[in-house]
């Protein structure tokens, strides 16, 4: 008998779990039930649609039609789910639809997290998160001079330049003592912030945004006692699982304050598998591949890669996900740069011992033209001697990199047998002869 | 009491063997002896060398009097080794000077193979190794319109491109049914024949070449019976290990023509470890990480690589070379191709039956202007499901992934743990939201 998949979410984790199930299985029935007007888009591109590098009608790479004549899936858009029992199997909408399911699949997300901070709910105050989002904000940039963007993690860097290059003045106001916290480290992130106030972007680092100011409309932001003025205000200031569906069913919500699945992308209620319900994106909390524990893993790559395994297990395949190092890369203007695993913040967090290796080099060998600098540090715990992160800044090729690096990671493997085991392939105009990132590891086997 | 270090050889392998020595004991007395004039340098470079994009003396990264001046090295050039005995432990050289050694580092390297046809010694006819072969070319070029490469290998291709690109009409001959023979499928080597075709390079296929015409100089190929006109004529048919010195120590060769090793570089005699002797570089056959056996790596990646282990052992030092599966890049105009471990030809000379998954895709996220096609292709063995091989094409970004699926070949991952395990880092300037890496091996999954 064919079996009934509902998917609730409508993102990379959603839409890919839907069109994994039916790829699997051709007689299942699967039906998308989302909020959202918009389906099947990229977020991540926001800062370049407000710049006008990509149009908003190529961003949504398919509409609700499309799947439906393609792919044989139902995408209810707009519609807000009021309720679901697992116990009956059903979903129920707002709108008073009843949905059998044999499988359910829950990809509702995540929303920006704003700071409970008076004036948050000014006009032009602005989220980055969705397409309505970034319309919004391209609307609103109309008539705005100055934008203050709170937070300098990669989206509020990458839209920072993106208005710069549309003419604006922009102030980043960050909490912490260095762009990018958190998953990179400072001496990573300073030349990151460096080509940034070359173009003119403003940051205001040990600053903890306390006001948005104005009446009506926004005027500006107080931060560490300092007023900015602004036009616009936007948060990307990260994002909080969307809870609400978990919740309804009692899943279990795991200490980073997301849904605790097993390796199969199968929910849990009260330390107990939740037959039929799978979970993906970044309403997950994910095993982490350098300590025993959670960790979020709140990325676009992460919710294809858990929505493939929703998708097949929905339809009775057994795939898992393996604990995850979370790389990320971010195009900043002509810079690239990517981390993986846990930064020296991070690591210091878990108590953990750290012995750091780095090398600069370049991305094409010395006496070829037109080589870019690469810098590349590892990261590696003094105990076990395992690589646990690493950080690539460059102008290019970063993310096969990135990629290798977190291969290493993920696979427990030492700095040591890195060293031992690891080659790259060589060609003048690609590398150098010894790639930077070997040079590094072999600068960390001298810490060590 | 310091230790007395002598390197035979001073390519990649040589002098870093020589550097790593020195750094991990400043107190030994490190010499290199060498025949050539030239040291340190990259004979990868000589197709851009010649086209001018690379300038000799840029080439040379260091010459004898660096040597000795910053690293405290003496560097013997244009000194041919007489006699090398390890019962003794010294090296005569031809002008009848003694040298010492605790510990000998041979690093011979290769030397172009140049196939016994007829006419193969007139004027206008070269190999492609040495920057002295290079700067011959260079003059000889000068007064040449037709140039006949044999040998469509990945450095043939590339000094066909450069010679295009200076103006000269170029056919290459190639003995097999596709380019890039034995380390690319044909498949993979197909759009870079296209597009060297685009170029135009002329491009003959199961062509054996059988003679070589001219009376003093060179006029033309004989090749599969037909007659091609050159004024110059370049070999780029592979090369052969230097075996005269280690055949002096009668050392072991195995059945691929080079110098068998243990992971340390150490050399055998008679399959027993001969002590204090170490080799790097062209002169070795490897231990392959794909079967059990050997396999060639005549590549200045892994030159580097074993010269950074036997210098460091040479001193005392207990460091490793693990198995490889060679990866190799070359960038043939616009165009990158790279691969790693067997290829379907190499496997099924070694008799094994082989899975193959392929994925297109780009460098880019599919909406963000200016991605570049890009083309993944990996291979698994169908008995143990383990990654062996891969290939990969496009105009940038492939040197990190094939180093990535390298790591996979190296560390014996299945295919269905790749899948379960790895991660992509993702931007939409970058590349995709699952890396056509990935996309690769989920296909490869579908058809183990």
């Amino acid at each position: 008998m064919s079996k009934n998949v509902i998917v609730i979410g409508s993102g990379a984790a959603g839409m890919t779990a839907a069109s994994e199930a039916k790829r699997c299985d051709p007689s299942a029935k699967v039906t998308v039930i989302t909020e959202d007007e918009h389906i099947a888009y990229s977020p991540c591109v926001i800062p370049w649609a407000l710049e006008g590098k990509a149009k908003w009608e190529d961003i949504v790479m398919h509409d609700a039609a499309f799947y439906k004549e393609e792919r044989d899936i139902e995408v209810l858009t707009k519609t807000k789910v009021a309720s679901v029992s697992d116990a009956d199997k059903k979903v129920v909408t707002e709108d008073g639809k009843e949905f059998a399911y044999d499988s359910l699949v829950i990809a509702t997300g995540s929303t920006v997290f704003i700071p409970p901070v008076e004036g948050k709910d000014l006009k032009g105050v602005f989220g980055i998160k969705t397409i309505n989002d970034g319309k919004a904000i391209e609307s609103a940039l109309r008539d705005a001079k100055k934008v203050v963007i709170a937070g300098a993690g990669v989206i509020g860097l990458e839209a920072a330049l993106a208005f710069v290059n549309i003419g604006k003045e922009v102030t980043v106001i960050e909490m912490m003592d260095q762009v990018i916290p958190r998953i990179a480290d400072s001496d990573m992130a300073e030349p990151i912030q460096k080509y940034l106030e070359d173009c003119d972007v403003k940051i205001i680092l040990k600053a903890p945004l306390q006001k948005v100011c104005g009446t009506d409309r926004v005027t500006g932001v107080v931060a560490a006692g300092i007023e900015y003025p602004a036009d616009l205000v936007i948060f990307a200031t990260g994002v909080r699982a969307n809870l609400a569906i978990p919740k309804m069913l009692e899943l279990d919500i795991g200490q980073l304050g997301a849904v605790v699945t097993a390796p199969t992308m199968q929910a849990y209620r009260r330390g107990r598998l939740v037959k039929d319900v799978f979970l993906a994106g970044d309403v997950v909390q994910c095993q982490s591949a350098v300590v025993a524990g959670p960790t979020m893993s709140q990325l676009g790559s992460s919710a294809v890669r858990e929505g493939l395994v929703a998708g097949r297990n929905a339809v009775g395949g057994n795939a898992v996900c393996g604990p995850v190092a979370s790389p990320w890369v971010s195009a900043i203007g002509s810079k690239q740069i990517a981390g993986t695993g846990m930064s020296l913040g991070l690591a210091s967090w878990y108590g953990l011992d750290v012995a750091t290796g780095k090398a600069e080099g370049l991305t094409r060998a010395r006496y070829y033209p037109g080589g870019k600098p690469l810098t590349v540090k590892v990261l590696a715990d003094r105990c076990s001697r395992r690589i646990i992160g690493a950080q690539i800044v460059s102008e290019e090729d970063v993310t096969g990199r990135i990629n290798w690096l977190t291969a290493a990671i993920i696979d427990g493997t030492t700095a040591d047998d890195f060293a031992v085991r690891a080659e790259n392939a060589y060609c003048p105009p690609t590398n150098q002869v010894r790639d930077v990132v070997l040079a590094a590891v072999d600068d960390l086997l001298r810490k060590l």
